[in-house]
C-alpha cells in the first residue's frame, strides 16, 4: 500500500544566520512546529556578523518543505541560500560498484589476473572444484533477488523502481559484513519463471537473499528455491523481520520480567513478515499465537502451522503482546488496548497505532516499525551461513542471531545500533556456530 | 581442447644473491635456458654482502619450475630463501568486491540511502521510469555470462571453473572503462533455458557480454537475445575478437601498404573467434573471404553469410590474409606458407604456427593469440555503446572500436597497449557517436 503523503523527504538548507543565537532558535522552533526533524548541522563558513550553516532537516512531504522555505522567507536574521536534495544527491549514478580487489598497475600484474595466470587457476578448479571456495568470490557473493511486487512500503512498483531498494541492501552487506550482495532484478510474476531464472543462475552464489516480493507467492518461491539449492536462500521480509522482532521481544522480555515463552502473542497481518514471524516464534517456544488477517489463504497457512486463528478484536482482547504487520495505518483503536499490553505496530511508514497513543491508551510498552529494522539481522545472518558453508538457514539459526542481537541491548533500547559493526560480527559468529551444531552444511573432509 | 602441458605458469622467487653481478647473469641464463621469461624483480633486502631479491619468472609448466629449483640449489652464490605462488595469492578469495559508492558513516548518513530516503527515490523511478538511468547502476552494469563450455584455450570446464575467468573480465571492466561487471553462471548447456534465464535477470543490467559459450549454442543464444532484449547483447568471442582482428589488420595494412578491402582473406576455424572475424570483415569491406572448418555447420552457416568455403590448403593456397583460430597447435605446416602471407595465427597457448617459424618460411607478417587481446576492445565497445543508451552493438559501432585501436598503433606494434587508458575512452566515444549516428539507440527527449 502506498501513502505517498505520509514518506518524509529529506533536504539540506543552505542558510545564513546573523550572528545571535536566537535567530537558530526561532528557525528550529518554526521546523518543529511544522513535524520537521533535524540530521546533520555544520557550519561552513564564517562570515562578519553571521555565520552560513549547512542544516539537514527531513520533513513529511514537499508541501510542509514550500511552506517551511516561505516561512524563512519571512523570517529576519535568516536568508535561505540554497536547497540540495540530499537524498538525490547520494543516489546519482547509483550507491554501488563493482571493483578490483586486487591492484593491476603494470603488465606483469595484468598477466596474473587474466591470461595466461588465471588459466591454472581455472584447471585447478576444474580437477578439484571445492577449490572455488577459495579462488573464486562464489562463496561471498549473495543475491539480492527482487520481482519489485512488495518495495518497502510502497507496494508493487515493479523492479527497476525497487532497484535503489536493492542496491542499498548490497551496500549495506559490504559495510555491515563483508559481503559481495549484487541485485538481480526479475520482470515477472510467475513463480516458475522466477525459481528458473534464480536455479539457473545459482552457481554465482554462496547464497540468495529473496527481497521484496509479495506474499503468498513469496512463500512458494522461498521453499521451492530452499528444497532445490544447496545454499542457502531467505526471503528477508519474512525472516530478517522475524528475526530483528524476536530480538526486540528479548529486550522487552528482559526490561519487564515478561516469560516470552508462556506469553500469548497475538499477530495482526499474517503476509510475508507476520507470517515469518508466527514462525520464528513458534520454533523459539512461544506455546500460543493468535493470528488475524483479512484473507483467507493467509489465515490457513497459519492454522496449518500451528496458529489459533481469531481476528482483529480477537488478538486485543487476548494476546498480552501485540505485533501488526499490515500496512494499515491506524488500524488499532486505541480504545481496544488493554492495560499491560505489548504493542508492536510495524507498518512503515505509519504504523497500526502511533506508540505514544498505544501508550497513552494503557500500553506498558510500544514501538513502530523504525525501530525494527531487519537491516540488524539479515547481514550477520548471512555471514554466518557463508562462513559456516551453510546448506540453508535454519530456525537455530535465527534464534541465535536473535538472541546475539538482544545481547547487544544497552538500558532500555529495543535493540542495538545498526552501525554497530560489533553487533554484526557477533551475529555471524553465533549463526555459523548454530549451523555448524545443526549440521545444516557442507563439512569440510578431514585433513589427511 | 586442452593443452595443459603447455599453459604458462607464474612463480615469485626470493633469492638471496652474493655481491658479485655475475650471479644474477648465471641466474637468468639458467632460467632463460629453460624456456623462463622474467617479470618483475624488486630488491627486498640489502645485506652486508649480499642482496635478498624477489623475482617473478613464467615457465612452460611445473616440471620445468622444478629443474629450474634444482638448478638454483646446486648454484653457487645464489640461494633459493622462498617460493610464492603470486597466481595463488593474487586469485585467493576472488578478485572483485561489490563496494558502496557514498558513504555511510552515520544513522543520518544511513537515512537517506536506505530508509526512509530512498523510498522516495524509488517513488520518481515508478513515475517517471526513465529516471532509472540516473538514480541506479543498472544503466553502467554489465553481466558476464557463462556457461563454462568454451573457458579461454581450456575448454569445456564448467562456469564455476570459469570463474577466475569472468572476475577477471569483470575487474579489467572496471579498471578500463569504469563499468561494473557481474559474473553470471549458468550451469546449464541448454540454450533455451540460458536465454530464459538470461531474459528474466536483464532488468539488472545496461548489457549483456556473452562469454566463453561454445559454439554453434553461442550464435543461436546471442542471436535470440538481441532480438529480445532492447539492450546490447554481444558474445565477446566472437565480436571482440574480431574487433582487435580487424584493428590489427589495419596495422598491418598501414605498414605493408595493403589494401586491406582488396585483400583476399582466408579464415581456418570457423567457430565462434573465426564467424566473428569473418563477419565483421565482411561488414567492414573485404571483398573476398575463404573459410575453412572440419564441422559442416560451421561451413553451412559461413556460405550462408557470404563466405566462400575451401579447405586448410585452399585458404594457404589463395589467402593473402591468413587467419587461424581453430585451437589445433601447428595445424599450420611452414611448407604451405606462402611468400608475403600475412600470418594470424591465434589460438591459445599454442599457435596454428609460430610466428618466427611463419617469418622463417616466407610470411610477410605473422602474430600468435597473444598479440591480440579483446581486453583492448570489449571494455570501449559496451562504455561506449551504455553511453550512447545504445539497444544493441551493430557493426559500424565494431569499425568504429576496430579503426580507433589501429589509431593508437605506435611504429611497427600490431596493437596499442592493453593498459592505456586513452585507448579506451576514445574507443568509448567512437562506439558512441557511431551508434548515435546510425540510431541504435535509445533517444531522449528533447527539453521543452
Amino acid at each position: 500500500m502506498k501513502h505517498e503523503s505520509s514518506h518524509r523527504i529529506i533536504k539540506r538548507l543552505r542558510l545564513k544566520f546573523n550572528d545571535l543565537p536566537c535567530y537558530l532558535g526561532q528557525f528550529a522552533t518554526m521546523v518543529g512546529d511544522r513535524g520537521g526533524a533535524f540530521g546533520e548541522i555544520s557550519t561552513v563558513h564564517l562570515g562578519k556578523g553571521y555565520k552560513v550553516r549547512d542544516v539537514v532537516i527531513s520533513i513529511p512531504g514537499e508541501a510542509v518543505f514550500e511552506q517551511i522555505c516561505d516561512a524563512i522567507r519571512a523570517m529576519v536574521g535568516v536568508d535561505l541560500i540554497e536547497v540540495a536534495d540530499v537524498v538525490e544527491q547520494v543516489h546519482l549514478a547509483g550507491k554501488i560498484e563493482v571493483k578490483p580487489r586486487v591492484p593491476v598497475e603494470s603488465l606483469d600484474d595484468l598477466s596474473l589476473v587474466y591470461t595466461p595466470g588465471v588459466a591454472s587457476i581455472c584447471n585447478r578448479i576444474h580437477a578439484e572444484p571445492e577449490l572455488a571456495a577459495q579462488y573464486t568470490t562464489i562463496p561471498n557473493n549473495v543475491a539480492i533477488v527482487t520481482n519489485g511486487t512488495a518495495i518497502l512500503g510502497l507496494g508493487d512498483i515493479g523492479p527497476v523502481a525497487g532497484m535503489p531498494v536493492m542496491e542499498g541492501k548490497a551496500l549495506l552487506f559490504k559495510l555491515l559484513a563483508d559481503i559481495n550482495g549484487f541485485p538481480i532484478l526479475i520482470d515477472s510474476r510467475d513463480s516458475d519463471e522466477i525459481v528458473a531464472a534464480v536455479r539457473a543462475i545459482a552457481p554465482t552464489f554462496g547464497a540468495i537473499k529473496l527481497e521484496d516480493i509479495r506474499a503468498p507467492e513469496c512463500f512458494e518461491i522461498e521453499d521451492r528455491l530452499d528444497a532445490e539449492l544447496d545454499i542457502p536462500v531467505l526471503h528477508d521480509d519474512q525472516h530478517g523481520t522475524a528475526v530483528v522482532v524476536l530480538a526486540a521481544l528479548l529486550s522487552i522480555a528482559r526490561t519487564t520480567y515478561l516469560d516470552l515463552k508462556r506469553s500469548t502473542v497475538g499477530i495482526v497481518g499474517l503476509g510475508a513478515a507476520g507470517a515469518g514471524i508466527s514462525r520464528l516464534l513458534h520454533a523459539y517456544g512461544v506455546e500460543t499465537i493468535y493470528g488475524a488477517d483479512i484473507n483467507e489463504e493467509m489465515i490457513t497457512r497459519f492454522q496449518a502451522r500451528g496458529g489459533q486463528p481469531t481476528d482483529l478484536d480477537g488478538v486485543m482482547e487476548q494476546a498480552e503482546i501485540v505485533i501488526a504487520t499490515t500496512g494499515v495505518p491506524g488500524l488499532i483503536r486505541p480504545e481496544t488496548v488493554r492495560p499491560d499490553q505489548v504493542i508492536l505496530a510495524l507498518s512503515n511508514p505509519d504504523p497500526e497505532i502511533r506508540p505514544e497513543v498505544a501508550v497513552a491508551a494503557g500500553a506498558q510498552f510500544a514501538a513502530d516499525g523504525k525501530a525494527v529494522n531487519n537491516a540488524l539481522a539479515f547481514p550477520g545472518l548471512f555471514k554466518g551461513a557463508l562462513q559456516a558453508r551453510a546448506t540453508r538457514i535454519n530456525n537455530a539459526m535465527k534464534i541465535a542471531a536473535a538472541t546475539t542481537i538482544a545481547s547487544f541491548v544497552e538500558g532500555e533500547d529495543l535493540v542495538p545500533g545498526i552501525l554497530d559493526l560489533r553487533v554484526h560480527q557477533a551475529v555471524a559468529e553465533a549463526v555459523e556456530r548454530a549451523a555448524l551444531k545443526t549440521g545444516v552444511v557442507r563439512f569440510v573432509p578431514d585433513v589427511s
